[in-house]
């Protein structure tokens, strides 16, 4: 049986429920920690589920903010150095990322507090998640307010990319299940990726075929 | 072996392969489809991989839109009504899905080049997918111009949701793998999404613990 829901009966909907529906009903996200460093040395780690493809050239991601939110520490921390990680979770990660949504107090970083190790490389003041096998360093870009709802785009370019090499295809495909990166539905769903079919470019009169997984 | 590619590497890659990686690399998108249709009544489909959750309360959703593609006719239509469909991709359309991005003559509709059929509801222009079981009616409410590529973050608020009332929970969670909904990978590599777990909001000194998908 299908449910219809109009614009009214959203509107007359309990906060709560709103919001547990409408983050699941606005589909899977790729599940990413993002790793930062205060000016003072302070290091944040926290998790998010807006990756958003802005372009591959050059290789631009945003990512979207609640101002108002947990979050804002990461903002801070992009503003003051310009550079921050994207680290994917993949499956065996959940528990301890999913824990840096905890509200833990200023001076505490998520690193030692949910149990991930720091790594950095030349070049990168923000820092990586060690345990993490797909990651890339950020380059602040631009943030562009989306004065609907008070949230930020923030969007960066790549700098670094760090990805095991058994994950890349000749031809420039990543197939991302082999790390067994996970997506996140709603606030706090955990889903496991396997692929079913990998389809070539058609032209509208020819058949459909398949690429190599 | 974890392969490390700096910027210079990245600008030095072919542009096909760049932009194959990095369209992987930015993660799984949900697979959708946005029904639009012109002044005129023209119908259109087309498969989208960028649905980005803007916010809950009012529900807002947005895609990103590259000017130059063929995905330019939904655009138009959608300026022309205001009015658009997202309709999820399942694992049974996934082939029919992905041939609306074939590059078919103005005057030929995806719905009929590629075995959809158009479903309408009272006060929506534009056009359902009567095969998707997850469906929403949006109305646009901003365009916002990325100029570090000169994209366009389109963002729609939801006048209706049609959904299956077997996925949704009383909490207002709604398990959108009971339905099939798939992500996609890269600009073609689709992938089915299972649940792994469910974990409720957590407080630093507390146990993790789960809740029902």
């Amino acid at each position: 049986m299908n449910k219809t829901i109009t614009a009214q009966e959203i509107s007359n909907m309990d906060r709560r429920y709103r919001s547990r529906l409408f983050n699941c009903i606005s589909g899977y996200k790729t599940a990413i920690l993002i790793g930062t460093k205060s000016a003072g040395g302070q290091t944040n780690l926290a998790l998010f589920a807006s990756l958003t493809h802005i372009g591959a050239n050059p290789p631009l991601l945003g990512f979207v903010l609640r101002p108002e939110s947990v979050e804002r520490h990461t903002m801070e921390n992009i503003r003051q150095t310009g550079s921050y990680t994207i680290n994917y979770v993949s499956a065996d990660l959940i528990e301890k990322a999913h824990r840096t949504s905890a509200k833990f107090p200023h001076d505490v970083s998520e690193f030692d507090a949910c149990g991930f190790t720091e790594e950095y490389i030349d070049g990168v003041p923000a820092p990586f998640v060690s345990e993490a096998s797909i990651k890339m360093a950020m380059q602040l870009k631009e943030e562009i307010p989306i004065k609907l709802n008070d949230t930020l785009l923030v969007i960066g370019v790549v700098e670094h990319l760090i990805v095991p090499e058994d994950i890349l295809h000749q031809d420039g495909f990543a197939d991302l299940s082999k790390q067994s990166a996970v997506v996140v539905s709603g606030l706090e769903a955990y889903y496991n990726c396997t692929p079913v079919t990998r389809l070539a470019y058609v032209r509208p009169d020819e058949e459909q075929k398949t690429l190599p997984i």
